[in-house]
């Protein structure tokens, strides 16, 4: 097969920033997907649906003419009351994005205590307008026992609040899987580096802090497993690549930053898994349908022609380094 | 107590490079340190007497009036034969470091298959001469298994060669303490970093790559179990910093070098460690004296004398970024 045609595809885990980075980084998730959901972790957070529509507005102004939607969501925070939350549906942002306190890039305004009288009033009150809680689930234990650890927490909220979806955001280890399959109300999304990198390619030969990331990539065995999920296009997993950019120079640092960018190669790469493991029937079931249904999002017409021929990946991408640089991958955006 | 005074501290695994860097930092060892064992991994490696003898010459010139002595050890090859083990013999080198080919910094010329025919005669030579083989334990698979699974050679080499001392170098996984209990002729070195930092110091926060090393970092529970084997000054087991000296620009990079150097920092900080678990009285055997005994080295009179004031570790020496950098140790040098 030389050209693979994908309807509608969907990255339900995107961070594009904002400013310089917004408006050069944004095209090339406009250029591969028809909706994006995007996270709220800037400095600030968008906490309230002005500034998440405000965002709105400037990400679509990054990609005009891109024939792209951008999902926002809410960054969840103790000040949010029925009053925000029913402004937010009405205005089209139904998903709130919980980050415990310290786990990740842009985390210090998490919550701290999630299962507190508040929070847990909140989530009463998103179950009942029927919108999404999307979850970063990670203690601050051991670096790779972190997602396990949190798993009590997720199966605290899947069977207390039994209406409401639950999206348990990049799964990074494969003990996680059994949990999700577990309960009705839980999904999540697989990115694209936990499928296909482990542990070994950011500390197994010289340090690569471009494969530096939260979660941390796991072992063999797990990526192992989280690639055959998304093969078999597991109907409670979706696409969310949490591509995720930061300056060369903030990932080559004393203090080196955590994400790994990936928009420009994500349909390529995947193409190319799938291929590879005689899986390409099940590929938009992966990255279109199977969030379709979760998120109940109508897909649209958008098409993405693929051609099979080399693409040699961009050592850098306006001073960001992206996965794969410097490699040849077999397929091209057409 | 304000003061402590140690007798003949052996660093029994170090790295002083050549060139610049060795001018610039051999001294901190010198200060520190009556002999330090120098690793042979060069760029060209040390594979001879001949440039052994010119090497511990250079290293005594950057260290002139240190009082200091260099131990040299050649790097393991195929090469190697009774004449050449002879010589080394006579000339005061006694030691034998076996890399695996890939395992680390300047590992490209290291043996790629131990067991065979050729190295195991090399051994038989060497247990005839009663020289130490000091063993990087390491294969190549995934980067947390890597020390546990050489396991197997360590006990074939253990039991095939049984006079000869086969050092376990930087041991780093709790699992490979009872090995080394196991058999008479297998003893380890312990490193400061391996003792006091776990992974989570390297990838649990922002990216550490200064604390990025081979053998990497591993869980809280081994640095833990480390720790005590310190503590309790274990007779199968010595002190050896594997400080290892890296330019910035090379640790913060694409691809960043594995190694932390220690050497301005060690004696301040191991009795600070010491200290803390009121374990002082076990230093200096686990400094010197237990040294002494597993490499047969007759401790000198050189005496490092430690008060109890605050140390502020710099954050860069000579473009190198040390261990504990800009953070404050309760012990100094005197």
């Amino acid at each position: 097969m030389d050209q693979i045609t994908l309807q509608s595809p969907f990255d339900m885990h995107l961070h594009l920033r904002d400013g310089e980075i917004l408006q050069n980084i944004a095209q090339h998730t406009a250029k591969s997907f028809s909706y994006a959901l995007i996270m709220p972790n800037l400095n600030p957070p968008i906490l309230d649906t002005k500034s998440a529509l405000a965002y709105q507005q400037r990400i679509l102004q990054a990609t005009q003419g891109g024939d792209f939607t951008p999902i926002m969501s809410l960054y969840l925070n103790e000040n949010l009351g029925l009053d925000d939350l029913q402004e937010a549906k009405d205005n089209g942002i139904f998903i709130l994005k919980l980050y415990p306190k310290g786990a990740t890039t842009g985390s210090e305004n998490g919550v701290s205590e999630i299962l507190s009288d508040k929070i847990l009033e909140i989530l009463e009150i998103a179950q009942n307008l029927g919108m999404i809680l999307s979850i970063h689930g990670e203690t601050n234990g051991f670096v790779l026992d972190r997602e396990v650890e949190f798993h009590s927490i997720f199966e605290y909220l899947a069977k207390n609040f039994p209406k409401l979806k639950i999206i348990f955001e990049h799964l990074s280890d494969r003990r996680s899987i059994p949990l999700v399959e577990k309960y009705d109300n839980l999904f999540a999304t697989l990115t694209l580096h936990h499928i296909l990198l482990s542990l070994d390619d950011v500390i197994g030969g010289m340090l690569n802090p471009h494969y530096f990331c939260k979660p941390i990539l796991k072992t063999k065995k797990d990526q192992e497993s989280l690639l055959q999920t998304a093969l078999q296009a597991h109907q409670k997993f979706s696409f969310g690549s949490d591509s995720a950019p930061h300056l060369k120079s903030n990932k080559e640092s004393q203090k080196g930053s955590a994400g790994i960018f990936s928009a420009p190669i994500l349909l390529q790469a995947l193409t190319q898994t799938f291929e590879a493991h005689n899986a390409l029937e099940n590929l938009e079931s992966f990255i279109s349908i199977n969030a379709s249904k979760i998120y109940g999002l109508t897909r649209t017409s958008k098409q993405i022609t693929l051609t099979k021929k080399p693409f040699q990946v961009p050592q850098e991408y306006a001073g960001i380094v992206p996965m794969f640089a410097g490699q040849t991958l077999q397929w091209s955006l057409a």
